[in-house]
């Protein structure tokens, strides 16, 4: 799903990113390196031993533990970003990048940076063209992101910042602005000033009170189009003749809001009420 | 969201995609077209009052009606291609490119095409270097899509192919194949073999009895690190005082199935009830 | 499930609620009289054709149309009362029964009576010793309820009341209070007082807005064990071999609240992050 | 909610069943016993500080911790029954109640016992003149759960029979017959045998494959008016300003099936893509 697909070869090459899984399912993105070793709690193994072979084989470590080298996708990627530090879930990233139309040239901006799950997603699909600047007020919090998307090559696409976006944004006239930030509700001023007319907004709140109040906000502002979504991923034990949803369920992440900055069109404003808009109702509303 | 933002200018161009939203919520996507006029229910207008112009700006059709001029999202993009045909949801479409990392220059089948939501997806996403192999076996049906996609100007990133997948697919080595098709586990080793090692596969079926179908067929076949989700999207009214879900619910769309073409490891066969599987446990399991 | 039963004839018996379905899935519940007669859209047919008849039979109407006699549940009995006005859903009254602890014996008092649902249910559960309470503000609301519970014989326990529950309650040391009124964040002093010492409330409000008040509410006056719950209801279609959540989901009904009139127990106080509730862990907080 | 209730004084009294909750929220249901002792993690307290106390009064332990005395709901009889064993939960128990119809009066079977949960509730509601049969192929496990019952209080109530119901149940014409076995498909024609005509069906089954087996078997046996359910209970955190559904939620218990004993209405076999049965459309439909 990244650029060292471009070749796409149907054999691993020094540089690409692998995902290697062992037989327990430990998972680890590891970038092809010739010469290069790759250790693990299962032991270690050659990059020589996957470079030049196709993927999807075993490959056995010293220890003579099993992995299985595969394409790194970019659920994979995000995993491996957010290992430990706050993280914003797959189900709802995927979601938020269709909403805000992050796509191939577009110039997003995002805040915090947090441990650089959603800069992954929108980084890899903004390229070859688009650029992603990606806000933090924490330094130390934004260096350990900043390694990752090195590490996985994403990290030219991105322009990192620290500062406290109470004081605004460096750029204007972007294509969308999402903020996954304490109190969104505070800097809404802030993310229409750098949004281009008829960019896109979004935001994920955990609470319904935050909803309520960026919301109310985001009303205030001027922004139009506006959905709020729970995004709820219901994962099934893989057993075909026992099929039940696991009983560990995925736990409450967020709740999403989306809007655009425009002028406003008297009667959207009447659709307030949720009804009438576009999460509701109209075949745009029931094509979900 | 697509190319035409790779100039993103302040104004609307000619040749750009916009959405147009009217006061009563009802939405088209439009090329902006110097000369061109625009015709609805609401009147007609001129593209020329639009092109030059900021978009998020009101315009006013010869009836006196407001339209607002909006960029167009991916969201949008799927939503008109989708109008009336049977349709895959953006939910669900969202998550499957995340799963299956269709990202940049990334090789990709599907079948059916549909009405081209998920190819309208694909295609935005391979870009600038990957494509797209679009197969149907209704001539009529494809027509409709293939429109669809020119209309949106991404039918260069796809190749249209009318034909019965039994006989299998004409692309080896690519990286991912989505099915959503009628029994997508009569088509399992066709798309075994038009995968690449490592390479990942998708379907989305709408009943329990076929997960079960193409579950066992996925891990009789050999595919690793399977998954069974459901995505169920909650939107909210959008009334801050008075936050509550939506009266009219979202429909079951279906439900997803992912997994790999590579080499068995042992003990993910172990893993195969569900319990170890990465839906369900570890932090990549918790991080969705 | 109502008192009909205590003689559980094999036969139909004179006096017997019965739950009448049509061919296209009509419902009707009659009280089966000696020579009277049933008439619907589908024509009429005569009592003295199903009296001293086993249950479950088809009986035909004059025009042919065929119905079955059924057994009425209380599930029956709920829908039945309820046809046209505000309605509280069987999902939620059946909760609510479970942690109100409504059982023989009881007094409860509920307001507004609405259209009877609840207190139908109440009133089925407290006999043959217990008391159902009604409060309702408008008068013509309760006449409607009162008839509906005439209709299927459980009138005798239940007192109703035409009043401002503004006012506080006629009843004291009462086992049970459930408020499914406007603002009930406005009544619990009241609902407090009428409570006896251990006793249990509950409510049921529409949006998260009024959770957060009436729970502030419920902390401020002292409530101590408080839930608040959801309750989803998940209908599949009846196929078999194409098992699937129905295309038209349940509306959202609204959030149940529950709580008891105690002392505080310090530490229960500290439990209020929820994450030590009896909703969230220990094996009372699992097993639901 | 049980017959300790029935004299409902505002103090509580010898013989009463009263929920114990310490502090750190561990619960304990004990019956008031002159003279008795309370012995917990938390020391030892006497009944007689309680007894003739109201509850929801604070008492200390000889170490000073401190408990509250609170009146027993249905729901916390449930889990105290429950501890340990195989269960059913509260959410799935309280809507089966309602579309069973076990009310007082009622003969109603259940097979298996299990822990004793179902065997409360239906033992309170069928009171004082109904009986629950209630079957288990386990000898020990019945004991244990008799057990609970008498010291509950709800053992008069009940008939256990330990039997393997391949050989059919001793009664005939009862009201209800619920079902949580291992498969309940091998049963259906005993359960039939035993229900009066017009009587109400019940099951539990955690895997969508046994839906459709015992939904199969329910249409062939010729149960009318079939219902498939799944009740999510959704829990929110207590916290007024911080409103979110707990982190951790409630685990997948089991899909529920109901149906009932009746003579086929052509046209409701015909219904069989249940969009036209009663969870689909209808006043009564929506009514959930």
């Amino acid at each position: 799903m990244n650029h060292d697909f471009e070749s796409a070869p149907e054999v691993a090459t020094a540089g690409q990113l692998v995902l290697m899984v062992s037989a327990d399912n430990k998972r680890f993105i590891i970038r092809l390196t010739p010469g290069a070793e790759f250790h693990t709690h299962k032991g270690r193994m050659f990059h020589d031993d996957i470079i030049g072979q196709p993927l999807g084989r075993v490959v056995v470590t010293h220890r003579g533990d099993r992995f299985v080298a595969l394409q790194a996708t970019l659920f994979d990627l995000i995993m491996s970003v957010q290992r430990g530090g706050t993280i914003m879930y797959p189900k709802d990233i995927a979601y938020a990048l269709l909403k805000l139309g992050a796509g191939p040239g577009a110039r997003v901006i995002e805040a915090g940076t947090g441990s650089g799950g959603l800069t992954t997603a929108l980084a890899t699909y903004v390229r070859p063209t688009g650029r992603v600047y990606s806000y933090e007020v924490r330094d130390d919090m934004q260096v350990r992101a900043r390694k990752n998307l090195e590490r996985i090559g994403l990290d030219e696409w991105v322009e990192f910042r620290v500062r406290d976006i109470v004081d605004g944004f460096e750029e204007t006239h972007v294509d969308a602005v999402f903020l996954d930030v304490r109190e969104p509700e505070d800097y809404l001023a802030q993310a229409w000033a750098a949004l281009r007319w008829g960019g896109t907004f979004g935001s994920l709140v955990p609470t319904t009170n935050q909803v309520s109040e960026v919301l109310a906000g985001m009303q205030a502002a001027g922004f139009m189009d506006i959905e709020v979504a729970e995004i709820i991923l219901r994962l099934y034990k893989t057993v075909p003749a026992r099929l039940r949803p696991m009983d560990r369920l995925t736990p409450h992440t967020g709740y999403l809001l989306f809007g655009r900055k425009a002028m406003p069109l008297a009667a959207v404003g009447a659709a307030a009420d949720g009804e009438e808009e576009p999460g509701d109702g109209g075949d745009e509303g029931e094509a979900r």
